[in-house]
């Protein structure tokens, strides 16, 4: 059903701009994201539907983690992220991006909106889930931040689920890194230019981006994750937005839950998901307001693209982004789901 | 001279309370810390002397950087940080703390006011000078943050010197492990407590911390620049917030250039250094009011020790900290140098 409504408003929304008050959704309880996906002219109906199901069963494993009983947001985001880690369709997890040496780097983070803390893990390649190895650092250690071989020595201490590297290795990715290196060759032996990763986004191939989810919990506490295999082609350790708690996740109960998803260097420039939180607090702005001052003005002025999903205090869903479309979706106290690609 | 006037002040600072405003130091061009030290009953006139030369060493190096033509506040904290981590007694490059397995693994980063562009390296054990890597990440990079054996391989690549990993060994931070081992290894037998990292503050031993620099060139443009050897006695790839865009590092010419040192766990998850910049932003507080809100209010009600040096676009510098004293200086445009520990 909300399928249908997501594609009749598509249709609206290709003939009139919709004011970005028009697209707060009030009394969500959860919402994720998927990525800041492709342009329009790439869809097709059949990625389309992928993405639309793909995006719905983790909504729902997010909400039937959120109603249970003594369940916090936290269970929530982990619970959804999980399910798109295990997804070969997602660049987190099992399907994600291809390092430059042909490995899958992974990175994720988590973070409580009462309590401010927050862990994450970055350039982990033997954790089954990296988003649960982000949290086992947020409850299981005095840091916040774990990374490469001794952050997957952490996990497997903990008891966390190990796999062979080669787990997360799907043929898709493999084939988007080859002809990456392809093109790479030409262009250094053409202009004498270097290698460097580049964004999901301009990917050959239809597979979706990083994602992310956050949550308003019965106690009213937000939380907030994210998780990512970065840049495809990426080398020496890169290390984007989605692992650093103020560039790709944030979560304050005093203003509200942040998810990043784009070019995560910007990200981090303009601590994006910090600085979306410190406008509601300080400028008293509406999670909308705040999230378009910073995705749809200082970012797209800087050239950095990419989107966000907030959720605020009282409920009210915003997603911004300065890209043609992002796969999200959001679902509301009483189990209604909403998933959106381009129609604001 | 400037020595006499500080135990001046100190006398003064223990029987009166200095307020916020009264320790702004105006027209600074250039000012740095070496973390958040000792607190005064560990402190002898012999270290008191030995970190005010240091210190004072350091401001001269960046001024003179700063001085040169055409250079940017770039080059000044990028010398003034190199000469604190070829030193031995910081930690920070040479002299930094190990790791539970008996490594050295620095992380450093840098960041450009006018641009926001930055730079950042995570766990390396190669690299001699890390803000070096940091700058290099920043300007011959597509890159923010690079980690671990990837980051060495980027530094190797670009030229930058590499020394084996026993050149960054003294024999001072040796013994504070090996401590801290026999320590633990009582405390678990007792107790069955687990191992984990502890603040450079808590060290037995007498050298110093973390070290920064912030500058304000001829431009009128800020720099800000963090390097550190993390906690003594870390494990698993544990990365603090010096190399943090937006926690240990930040330079916003339309607020103020910032370097932390501290419990970095608390300054990642407050988002210190951006916090910072967001309350002069978007609350319009003045450069200490805004460095106390975040420091001696929100941090120290957490209970995260640290402190941090902001100077904004107008030449104001001002420190603030929760702990007894900071290592810090600064120098005028005129070159008065000032050094302080404990007295505002």
């Amino acid at each position: 059903m909300f399928r249908a409504i997501g594609f009749g408003l598509l249709v609206i929304a290709v003939t009139h701009a919709v004011r970005a008050e028009d697209a707060v959704v009030e009394n969500v309880v959860f919402a994720i994201h998927g990525g800041i996906g492709l342009d329009k002219v790439e869809m097709t109906p059949e990625i389309d539907k992928r993405v639309r199901t793909e995006l719905e069963q983790a909504l729902r494993a997010g909400f039937a983690a959120l109603n249970k009983p003594n369940a916090t947001g936290l269970d929530a985001v982990e619970a959804a992220i999980r399910l798109m880690e295990d997804s070969p369709q997602f660049n987190a997890g099992r399907g994600a991006v291809f390092t430059h040496d042909g490995r899958n780097e992974l990175d994720a983070s988590i973070m409580e909106g009462k309590t401010l803390k927050a862990g994450s893990v970055a350039g982990v390649s033997t954790v089954k889930n990296p988003i649960t190895a982000a949290r086992a650092v947020m409850e299981k250690s005095k840091h916040v931040l774990l990374v490469s071989r001794g952050a997957e020595a952490f996990a497997a201490e903990r008891g966390l689920e190990i796999v062979d590297p080669k787990y997360f290795r799907t043929e898709e990715r493999w084939q988007q890194l080859q002809k990456q290196l392809e093109e790479e060759k030409k262009r250094s032996e053409v202009r004498g230019q270097r290698p460097e990763g580049i964004s999901e986004r301009y990917l050959p191939g239809f597979s979706f981006g990083t994602v992310g989810a956050i949550a308003l919990d019965k106690a009213g506490n937000l939380s907030a994750g994210t998780s990512t295999g970065g840049m495809s082609n990426k080398r020496w350790g890169r290390v984007g937005d989605s692992p650093i708690i103020g560039a790709g996740t944030y979560a304050d109960n005093e203003a509200c839950a942040v998810s990043a998803t784009g070019h995560g260097e910007y990200f981090i420039r303009y601590s994006v998901a910090h600085d979306i939180v410190a406008l509601m607090k300080y400028k008293a702005l509406p999670v909308n307001a705040a999230a378009d001052e910073v995705i749809r003005k200082k970012l797209k002025a800087a050239g950095g693209e990419g989107g966000v999903i907030c959720l605020d205090h009282r409920g009210r869903f915003y997603p911004s982004y300065n890209t043609e479309g992002m796969y999200r979706g959001c679902i509301t106290r009483d189990g209604q789901v909403q998933v959106r690609i381009f129609e604001q």
